[in-house]
């Protein structure tokens, strides 16, 4: 019989999360001799029905034209390009989506890979914070009305968050995202420690990004339910060794070193239309 | 020599289980630019053909007309096309699939996985439900007539469990669906513990369930034997943020936690008539 | 330094197998298009073509004649047909694969997947079930003789296995089967238990078959040496809700839960000439 | 911190070994409906080149010309045709390579598959071998002039080493290979074990070899640092049910189940002239 | 709950590194018989324009034509040619990428892997390198300005390896390439050991490596957030056999043979423009 399985069931609690936009990362092969085959007109014609979706579906107004969608070329074989698409709900995502298959250049492209997720913050230190607000307020947990106000510092805050999770796409010249889950081993489960331990080891590793947060914008968004891996994260930075310095020392914090799995890392540059007119021509 | 090779071979009691209608999913690329360059009226008559199949092999009348059929649009590469099919028999998921082989539409389309199962209901609790029914009416152990009337209870269940497998799918506007296994790692190891041991983790498992159940419809379904994970679990929501809330929720309860493995998360929205010549016009 | 170095090196005894038939297991995915492309005439000589193969191939008579071959349809997409051919031979499998390479459907096929290995019986019990023979007959271990008669005994059961090992594939409507490997895991490794150990857990196992052997048939053969997988487990019944039965209870075994790794798993329906002729028409 | 990281760096010592000639082993898929549609004028031509081709690169002369060249016919889908190249150097196996890239028939080939390696004897116990044989000769470690003789017994035995793997395909009517590595597990460690611990395993292994030298003739080749394994096991045998035999033996024997990781097998029948041409007319 | 959930969170501290230029390993399967259809001076006119990328994308001068770049020939089927980049920044590796894209070869070409990096040093030894240097210009730690020259020692010596790291591919006639990680597994995890543990195994390491210098330049390039492995090693020699006594050295060394896990072997035979016209032709 396996140990385990006299293991008391321990109450284990998630951490709270707030979410912001849908994300939608999708990457392409061009077919570059085909592409080529065709004339100088029918290639900027196909061009401009590019920029014009990319244009069209990047609105950051309100409502249905809200989000952000950003393109990048890929340095390597997994793709040559890479869109990155922010929506306010899943069936955006799907729109962007079924208008990008209906664009001249698709007949071009060939899938090399997607990924659906959500803009994502969790809440490990969201008590924590909330308290040390008040504290600076001058506000002691002994004072009347102490209650109401953690409340409505706890709120305010989640609702900052969440204008935070609907920011534009950084523009930075780079861009390395990679898809990660924690790790559920047999020995080292994420999913098996308390909050507490979670909360500890979550602190070590947000302090070491914000050593990093001159070079480098970060945006994680969480995908448990929507796709294969728990999270995806997005580096934005214009230094690309800062990819190679941030996620090495991440890889030594506790964090990631015993409860971090990766998947695969793309690098790209962003594509202004400039920048793309001159790629595909 | 292996410390397991001493172990003595436990007697482990499988879970009665009830199986209703049988299941397939099949998803499909579709090849958009020599679909587009169809005619209009060829499209349209591809069309009609398909949602013919899907209204021919969607009765949910009695005997070969039994059972339900359903669209869904993926979002990301994973696919373009989703079918669901509910079928009394294999044989008739093989019909299902026979016809839709014949539809103009096939020529258009790419095999971008499938997964056959059947619906299935684990009776781990049903003996506790059924005694609890007998209390209800006031009937004890000590009772004359108790074993008879706890058989009698018993089979109603089955029965009704029986029905509740063989309803039509779930109406809601997002689906999320994966394959999932039971754990038979080394140190954890689902088939290696008791039934009470199972039943016990099972119990915290679907009080989980249960907190979603007004935002998610949840439907289960076997595959040990059928197909290469161990069972499909399709949510059915009208808002996908709550797949995200519920796996994360089930990732951090113990059956989860520890032995569960995950296969691939599909995204889709369903679409009615309206929404198929939408999508493919 | 690794604990394991300084085990003493068991002599480990591998079981006594003996084999019977070879066994190709072939998949193939039609390209439906371009077979419904062709004239009914051509599709119907086509056809005629692959049912005269799979009788010229499937005499159960004497010499290169011997052995037998079935067609299935594949539900799911793993592929669309599956043949199965028992031969006495390695060399007569690849002329049944290089017959149905020149047949003209073979240009509409496409690999889907296959599995080369031997029907196997393996002696764990055969020594004990001999001297059960002798004691049904009243010969004891003291008698003159017994020793004699005890190789007698052997030599007819094996020649009673090998004769088994050669009889025609069953006849039922349903094929599940699967590969499956024994796990060498750092714990738990089957080839490194006694064969005493071994023969225990093997008992266990078959006394769990042997509760459906009404309803199942199966047919289990070895391919260690030969293919990618140990072994081949075809399962052959009228319902195949009997697969997820006897597969689900022989996972809580264990023989299984602890020391087996499983393939991926084929569903297949039984197609006679009628039943080729209308799936391909 | 991990256990192991306070462990001691032990000095261990790899085995010695002795390397032979460069191997290549490489398989390909036929494209049967376009070489059929091949005029027979054409077809015969392009046998011609293919055998042309093998004889060509298959003489076992001095300096270039050195080495041996073997076809097979693949049974199963991993592919039709195996290619087996003994040559002096890297280059020479990239000549054979590219000299048959330029073959007629290659226009119908499509990869399924390589793997380069050189024959390797290890000589683990080189140095029991040496004494044993000076002792049959009367010399007595005690002895003037022991060194010397000991040292010129080595010499003698790895020139007859090197001349050993240096000699043509063995001739035998079928061929089992495999790639495979020593594996390097968390708890079963092959590279951190002694050299002693190492030779121990490594001669129960070999005495079981010797059991089937009569039907099996195996030739091992080292891949580290070439290829994706470690090695190659190539088995000729003309009965190819003791390829089950000896793999199987080998699975139970000490260093394999516990330290063996095991590719593809790869099972095939070797062809001669008129056999090619059989086979591809 | 997991054991390691009460394990402190050590401060784990990264090595140091250096870093000189980006690097692209990219390599192709060649489309022959397509590629042998062209005309002769049509292949003439494509290996010229390839020829000329390669030079105009080799200049070792300053600035944007700083950096190199060599041509392979692969042995196997794991491509049938690997162009290595040098380059100062990953913007110009993209360019070198994007001229590639542009040749008339391209048509006839099809991606077989990539892999971008960055060539490194660790410094793990740095400042024990510093204090030897100072002892041997007989200054001790107690003389005043010891730490100033300690320091100045320590940026010369980082200055000389940042130059190091900007040399031209060696010419060697054989390159073996792979990408490698460090284990992170539930036992041993190189990311869980403290500087001085990684320290003393890396010491060990290098001394193996030292013994291989004469017949192997090495160059290891850092791809953590930048591609799927964690390193790049590139050996150069010219007897492909000292890949096999170097790597296999390694793999029985403290740092590998736990910590160590190997992505695929790449051989390559260096073709300079000669060779390219003779591969080609």
């Amino acid at each position: 019989m396996s140990t385990s399985a006299t293991e008391p069931v321990a109450a284990i609690e998630p951490p709270q999360t707030v979410e912001g936009w849908y994300v939608l990362h999708e990457a392409f092969h061009l077919d570059w001799p085909r592409w080529r085959a065709l004339s100088t007109d029918q290639r900027h014609t196909a061009i401009d029905g590019l920029l014009g979706w990319l244009r069209r579906d990047a609105g950051s107004g309100a409502g249905d034209s809200a989000g952000d969608s950003a393109a990048y070329a890929v340095v390597g074989q997994k793709a040559d390009l890479l869109f990155l698409h922010y929506r306010p709900t899943i069936a955006h995502l799907h729109q962007a989506q079924t208008a990008r298959q209906r664009l001249a250049i698709a007949a071009y492209c060939r899938d090399a890979g997607s990924f659906v997720s959500v803009t994502e913050a969790s809440l490990y230190e969201a008590g924590a914070h909330a308290r040390a607000a008040l504290q600076r307020q001058g506000l002691s947990p002994s004072d009347p009305g102490y209650a109401d106000a953690l409340e409505r510092e706890t709120a305010t805050a989640r609702r900052g968050l969440e204008q935070r999770l609907r920011q534009p796409i950084p523009v930075r010249s780079h861009l390395c995202w990679y898809p990660m889950s924690k790790r559920r081993g047999e020995q080292h489960n994420w999913y098996a420690m308390t909050l507490d331990q979670r909360r500890h080891l979550m602190r070590g590793h947000g302090q070491l990004g914000q050593l990093f947060r001159d070079q480098v914008t970060q945006v994680v968004s969480g995908a448990i339910g929507l796709d294969d891996w728990e999270w995806a994260v997005d580096l934005h930075a214009d230094d690309p060794l800062t990819f190679k310095k941030l996620v090495t020392a991440m890889r030594y914090d506790g964090a990631s070193a015993h409860y971090a799995e990766f998947g695969p890392f793309w690098i790209g540059l962003r594509q202004d239309d400039e920048g793309l007119r001159r790629l595909l021509s």
